[in-house]
């Protein structure tokens, strides 16, 4: 599946405007795709203010106060629902859990009738995880004019609040996007963060973006980055260099793809390549690492790695975009 | 199982004894069998306090702060679970959810073992469902005076908050019950919301029910309702029509049973068959549906429908259930 | 496994060192071998003030307001999660829980991958139950200084906050510890629960501890008990008589470990028995019981029994010391 299809097939733009009310405003968090910078910067503006130094009490408001969020996760994740139960949370919001794995998966129809359902049960929000593609956008159109739907992982499509955390970290590592260069590294064919990370650095105007990737996971169409597929050559001078996970199911389903300990030689990031980038380039990675694979663990637990505030930035990212619903919602 | 043998073999009739405490306050909601038509009619006025306008916040208060609400499903069921986690959420109770299924089954004796250690933690409340008979009724006989059980599905017997909620949405459409006529249609056999609703109705002395199933699926010696098979003969001048969940593995189950294309025809409530019924009625649904088996979408998102009031009534129904045991039990 | 293996290999004199912060104060809680005795009793003062009488109001506190709990069960456990869920809800606390069993178990490095993550998102405690030895140290070593570790069971090896309630459950019934005698009974060998209410007793001074149990579960190189095969000697004039769970994967296990019948006519608690104990004699049991393998119903339900107050003191003891810890974090 390539980006084109992706962005044509599933309406990527389509949900940039679904996403706004009559207004313009943030009425439902579905992609980074055409999103307005200055409204991106606002938000990352926000996240900013809901992080505190390590140690300190967590920020907490009562922006949520008296709101129900529902976090109803088809795809499984506990990072991302604990990401997202913290938020709210700590937003002051009632949280309920629906996992709905594969054992008791929901079908096509059903799935609006559950959401009809927790509507009417005055659910305020919907954070919504899926392997499927188009399902949060297809919650979007269903629900009334108050109730917001939040795009926590869609198919290989888009993860928002992800390239959100990913923007949040780069910017208050490296300040301005414009003269940076930005290396993404794995399977970017098929990499839900490749595709909104990039639609973020995109809309904030980075300097070069590169997507290196074994040939064979190479995405299609992409436009405003530089494909590359030698890991050497994508990883010089770029001031930050973010690995993904490569699904260890890949080296199994498509010849050609190098597996695990290959994979780490061609595309791994050691210390040995961090040498090739930027003196003071950073290091990132969305999590779960496959450590050893697509990381060398010197390098994710070394003095150039933020991983761990990407994390950290993902629940003040998450409390900015919440809050900006239920502001947005207040205002309609 | 007939529901002679229910009333007769699982004793709801006891368990409207049982769940009243020495002073013939309402300690427990085991069933709607036998209560009296003042309470419910209490409990209904409650409820609607806690209904607000679609959008507004969801009502909220005090009752239950302090107070431990455990949801306890043997039998899963994730919209009962969350109606009854928000409904006591939004009365300031702590709740937490075991859910016990199949998979971790606990037997007979540990699950009054469990109980115990529940009440021995301080739990105040207990939300039970389970699809084996008389455990609720069973946990009340063992429970401390100041604890509490609610009935959220006991078996093929009873759902007495489902029957809360349908009265309350009748009562809210069409006002006194002693001129209406309503149809409720389906697997009337086998049906839990169809026994809390009828003895609800009943209680409250509803014109006529109407109780209408295949041949296969008739209860036996029901009084207070006229049995009937012919759908449209059925359906003819209702106010209110009550379309039950079929359970598919019925049409496996028993022979002549129609299976889903034949039962919708024969049975399915749709846009022609609702002609026949009063100008003005309601169609209802318990949830969830099997669009095209037992309603048809064009009635279920049509204009007549209620089933999404059906939910909003069922958190309110709940707060005022579990605010009255609470107020009860403090009286006590 | 012995209890000299479990000390040597898995290092719990280390873990009491381990839990305590640069000030000697109590930063985890892993272990109580080695725990000062003072700070034991102050715990257990502690733990009695947060004990109500049946039916009044559950005891509650701002102490963890602000703060975020995880539950982190690699080892199912439903009773010991709503038990600390509570405790913490109960101060105050944000809870989230994680529960990996098994089926999506997590591996060696990912377990820390995971804690980091968690600590990025400001979980400020964790509460890690594991049947895999070490898992709890392992995390106290690597989380942050201001990060706490409480120990909610731990393979064979310890379950510390059991041990703190058993302690509070006997010196509410029999004062002081000097002049008693305690038997505990069953599968010594591989209880956690024995192993850390045997270090509890003996930091408090107890007056004669019995380790009673078939020869094939005998431990090794115990000290400071006396390790005793003969039950009806074990059980004569003592003043606490515990009943440990026997796991009934032993009776496979093992050739020569007498089946569930024959094991409650070897080594079970009945009446008969308990007249061989002390007049006021108290019987213990960690929970979930096997009615009539290691205890009869009789005495289980009797007069004698203070099972259910153990449960009660375990909420006690948990606040008590989840508070101990935030303070201690504080002033850290």
């Amino acid at each position: 599946m390539s980006i084109t299809t992706i962005n044509e097939g599933q309406g990527t733009l389509e949900q940039s405007d679904l996403q706004l009310d009559e207004n313009g405003l943030l009425r439902h968090l579905l992609t980074l795709q055409g999103m307005d910078p200055v409204q991106l910067e606002a938000i990352l503006d926000r996240g900013e203010e809901f992080l505190t130094k390590p140690g300190a009490p967590a920020a907490r408001s009562n922006a949520l106060a008296g709101m129900t969020v529902a976090n109803l996760f088809i795809e499984n994740s506990t990072r991302t629902r604990v990401s997202f139960e913290l938020a709210a949370k700590r937003l002051g919001a009632d949280v309920v859990n629906l996992n709905l794995n594969t054992s008791s998966a929901v079908k096509g129809e059903s799935i609006v009738d559950m959401i009809y359902t927790l509507q009417a049960m005055q659910v305020d929000m919907f954070v919504v995880r899926d392997h499927q593609p188009g399902t949060q956008a297809m919650i979007a159109q269903h629900v009334d004019a108050y109730v917001s739907v939040l795009n926590a992982g869609e198919a290989n499509v888009s993860h928002p609040t992800q390239g959100l955390l990913d923007l949040l970290t780069i910017r208050r590592h490296k300040g301005r996007f414009e003269e940076l260069t930005v290396a993404i590294v794995g399977d970017i064919a098929h990499s839900r963060v490749a595709m909104s990370t990039s639609a973020g650095l995109a809309a904030l105007g980075v300097g070069e973006l590169r997507l290196i990737s074994p040939p064979e996971l190479v995405p299609n169409n992409v436009t405003n980055a530089k494909i590359m597929t030698d890991i050497d050559e994508g990883i010089t001078n770029a001031d930050v260099v973010m690995a993904l996970r490569i699904q260890k199911e890949r080296f199994a389903d498509k010849a050609g793809i190098p597996d695990g300990d290959e994979y780490f030689r061609a595309y791994g990031i050691d210390e040995q390549r961090m040498k090739l980038a930027a003196k003071d380039a950073i290091v990132m990675h969305p999590g779960p690492m496959n450590r050893g694979i697509e990381i060398d663990s010197s390098v994710a637990d070394g003095p150039q790695s933020v991983i761990r505030e990407q994390v950290s930035n993902g629940v003040a990212v998450r409390m900015a975009i919440l809050e900006l619903l239920a502001q947005n919602r207040r205002t309609a």
